[in-house]
């Protein structure tokens, strides 16, 4: 077994603690990763909060993950000791259903297995990138491109492909009228992603607070949704809208913003159910859709996106002693625009 | 001006009374239609008893209307006297819109002009079928496929095109599975539909009482969905399901039984806020989607796609002082599967 540092909460309302956790020792397929970087995700603080569902104390999240692979498993064909990795949310599927055929393993039919709070093949509970190490089968490795920081390509293995996968499905490109609702981590990364593929992208955000930013990133426009007027000017004017929002929106009114055949895709979600008037929808046969971060080859391909379009996160690196901080931080919307943990501090 | 004996009611309470109105003089693209049959849509309910919206009464409803022309305008193109024509749920619309110029006139931009309670370009009310004469500017005006019985052709321009494009649009067909919930006016038409595009069908109903209608109309399966193992046995099954009832269903229940990127459509909606828990979309990249019958181009397609298929409504034909009795019956769902006011009786 091999033993990595790692910060740990034993509860839903606890601090961040330093402890010690097990990694499996290497099987034929896996690869032992060296964190340099962790992402701190929304999906992190609800985890750690027990707010989705039953958790098994002691977690360590953590899934957005960089780092350098120490060793390998003697099969293991796609990576070798020295090179520039990252771990997503999930770090294994069944592979064998209908969906992991399609390269589709967030879908997987057996349910995939999260990086942190799942139980392994063998048994064990997963635990996440607030650890100095990981041990991941090959096929859930990704490989980081060269000009990407470590730093900044943790958020990506979660904000980039959350937002990248269904830009991508539903066609964001030129063209097309593109709205992102959020300017938080996965907003921010969204704008970037749907002005390099080519789309007119408006930024719908609560306030004007950082529409500079928002510009800067690549919006073509920038909307207050606390000014009603927006949506009487923007009305049917969007192919997409990517709501990046977790709390309880007025749907109905963003659905308004839509065209003919325009959806709306949400890839948060409150944890109370929401209310909409099915009349919004068939009105312009409008769709409201789910989309859960996505396959291994998309990340795979987002990773080479950002590459090829110099598209990052904008970050601020915390030590591990910071993680509390920095959640209560996340909490308060007092964050531009992703915390990365230092794992070196760890 | 030309007289038309009609049935209209004069509140939301109201029995129907025998009434006479006016139709315009024939503008030079207008045809004069002697109406046989008119199809009572559970809409026209809707409307007559003021659910949804305000109503200037009397109210004369009715948009699934088959029948003879006996006039035209002057510079008149597509008909003839003597031919056998239809006319659903719209009279016209601005022709201008981005909408109207894709052939999605019931998407008009402006707002399409509905065959009764609406206002037409001439600032008049408009009033529909349950009379015995029409006039409808050409481009709204459906021909009627000489081997599809006037009777039978009624619902079809409401029941069939509402049915029709949401399937033709998510693409049912061969190697496609779709489910229907709901065995009425619209459900047992869109099992026709379906079958005859190639897909494999399932209805889901509430109880089995109609189970050998269904099987005859197409269906290849039939589930009560008033039987919880339903929900477990189907679970992940469908590419499409078409939800024709417009009580307020368990969505997150339905949604479960769509696999990846499949999509649910509703043509029908409760008048109050549905309630959906937005993981049951994520978890599988699900759509909740809306349609609005159909456009003049495609409904012409679907009259077509009747006749060469040999579908049509099974319907009960009534007289026009049956009409608060039907009503009723609608209500009761005590029908098998439309009732159609012979105008003869008028």
């Amino acid at each position: 077994m091999i033993t990595a540092k790692a910060r740990a909460v034993d509860g839903p309302h606890q601090s961040f603690h330093a402890t010690e956790i097990k990694r499996r020792d290497l099987d034929t397929h896996d690869v032992l990763i060296e964190i340099k970087y962790a992402g701190i995700c929304h999906s992190d603080i609800h985890t750690a909060h027990g707010e989705w569902g039953e958790v098994n104390y002691p977690l360590v999240p953590g899934h957005e993950i960089a780092g350098i692979v120490t060793a390998v498993g003697d099969q293991v064909q796609k990576y070798k000791v020295g090179d520039r990795v990252g771990v997503g949310c999930m770090v294994d599927s069944c592979g064998e259903c209908e969906n992991c055929h399609k390269g589709e393993e967030q879908y997987c039919l057996e349910g995939n297995i999260p990086t942190y709070a799942g139980v392994d093949k063998y048994g064990e509970p997963t635990q996440g990138g607030y650890s100095t190490h990981i041990v991941v089968t090959e096929d859930f490795v990704l490989s980081i491109p060269d000009n990407i920081a470590l730093d900044v390509a943790a958020p990506l293995l979660c904000a980039g492909i959350t937002t990248y996968s269904p830009l991508n499905h539903w066609g964001a490109g030129p063209g097309k009228k593109v709205a992102v609702v959020g300017m938080g981590g996965l907003g921010h990364m969204a704008v970037q992603i749907a002005h390099a593929m080519g789309a007119e992208v408006t930024v719908l955000s609560q306030t004007l607070n950082k529409k500079e930013d928002g510009l800067h990133f690549g919006a073509d426009h920038y909307y207050a949704t606390s000014d009603p007027k927006t949506f009487e000017k923007l009305a049917g004017s969007f192919d997409f809208i990517l709501n990046t929002v977790s709390a309880k929106l007025n749907m109905d009114a963003y659905f308004s913003l839509l065209n003919l055949d325009g959806a709306l895709v949400n890839v948060g979600a409150p944890g109370e159910p929401l209310s909409l008037n099915v009349f919004s929808l068939i009105g312009h046969r409008r769709s409201f859709a789910g989309s859960l971060i996505g396959g291994i080859r998309e990340t795979q391909e987002m990773l080479d996106f950002c590459s090829q379009h110099d598209i990052a996160p904008k970050i601020e690196v915390i030590s591990a002693d910071q993680i509390d901080e920095a959640y209560e931080r996340v909490l308060a919307s007092d964050v531009k625009y992703r915390f990365v943990i230092d794992i070196s501090t760890m």
